[in-house]
């Protein structure tokens, strides 16, 4: 039995998310049936965490386990990709030792959420980035996102909290940069690291951003919202397809 | 009766290239169609060029003469927008002088080649970039691009000659650089601006270019190919989906 760590980048406009889910095309399940097929055994991945539907993962981490000891990692890669669809594509594979989660042996990860300010929904950045007012202000929103580092408990950032108990969370970094974008100009990138995110958070943290943007909340509230525990208090939930998991460091 | 002058962007993935053929969808359909019903009379859009299927633009132009006296160029830019396809928007609308011809004004028009370097198709740069092999060698490629500039006889470099006369083009630049993406840190452009282009020419020329990072064409041969004026002696025609056309200047 050997043990297959995978880095994974997928289009997740062409899927209904990471997770299996019945009747609807997933990346696992995609990448599942082909290894299967690949290297003749059931196949079950675990990844570093589930994405929503049209999130985009730039090297999404999973990992299973195998019997077959005759195909090489990259061989396994190479085959695979043949068949996937072009929406989902193996980056690399390694074999790793079996105490490996994707799960919980990851130690950051990195989300990024897309925008651009302009007037006119632009089409080659569809299922990309989100268009936002131009009246947007850039740099409230930089002053507010440095509000989120450090250890919290984030249940005012989290859409579900059934089952959980535990919403205490430590971001790393957050960065707004302007991105040097071959279609617009006026594009930005919102970067978040943390030792793992709650359900929508990073989503709930973007909207909250907008509303810093359009002058709906000060900067400087994002501290009490945070202590307040209270959704409510929070921004709406961004859409989910300017959001991309770009890297889980282990 | 107003000329108006509309600038486009539109992702070529979604259309069977810019000009109306039957049964096919087509940018100027679409947006015939959209401009007809806000305007309530048929409308005719010239444009700077067309574009084949799978090309995007980031900035087309075209123009078209209306009796509607009442709209301004920013009330049918919107209403417009409301109901074209997320595919296709105008960016910007204004009021020309009956002498304009979106076609026979233009100056340049600068085209843009999108490649990256990788052993893995990526999802997230499918239809957008070009995948080619990691032991492509980029600089024999600038080299090799700076050979096009001037004002030559570009037969070696036409799809079809048929109904053409005169394939002489002035080439006033050409340029390869690194483009800092948000996916992929091997990614490349090739631009390139000239007074006009002949069929395909764009997509012939970055195909001789891929030649010469190969290794089968030496950068000095280029301008020996030029002279030929024999198609056969040229690279291959690279595919339509990598290529945007970037601006169109008057």
């Amino acid at each position: 039995m050997r043990k297959i760590k995978l880095t994974i980048q997928y289009d997740g406009s062409a899927f209904s998310g990471f997770q299996i889910q019945p009747e609807a095309k997933t990346v696992q399940q995609e990448v599942e049936n082909v290894l299967g097929k690949v290297l003749k055994e059931k196949i079950k991945l675990q990844a570093s965490g589930r994405t929503d539907a049209g999130v985009h993962a730039i090297a999404q981490v999973v990992d299973f386990e195998t019997k077959n000891e005759k195909m090489t990692p990259v061989q396994i890669l190479k085959a695979a990709n043949v068949d996937l669809p072009k929406a989902v594509k193996i980056l690399d594979a390694k074999i790793v030792d079996s105490s490996f989660e994707s799960r919980f042996s990851a130690k950051k990860k990195t989300y990024a959420y897309r925008f651009y300010l302009s007037e006119v929904e632009l089409p080659l950045l569809a299922n990309q980035s989100l268009q936002l007012k131009k009246c947007l202000n850039v740099s409230k929103m930089k002053k507010a996102a440095r509000f989120f580092v450090g250890k919290h408990d984030f249940s005012a950032f989290c859409a579900s909290k059934s089952g959980r108990t535990d919403f205490v969370r430590t971001v790393f970094w957050t960065k707004i940069s302007k991105l040097s974008s071959f279609v617009e100009t006026n594009e930005f990138v919102f970067e978040i690291c943390a030792n793992g995110f709650l359900y929508n958070m990073v989503r709930i943290i973007f909207g909250t951003l907008i509303d810093v943007g359009l002058g709906k909340i000060e900067s400087k509230q994002i501290q009490s919202i945070i202590a307040s525990k209270n959704r409510q208090r929070a921004g709406k939930t961004a859409p989910s397809f300017p959001l991309f998991l770009k890297k889980v460091d282990y």
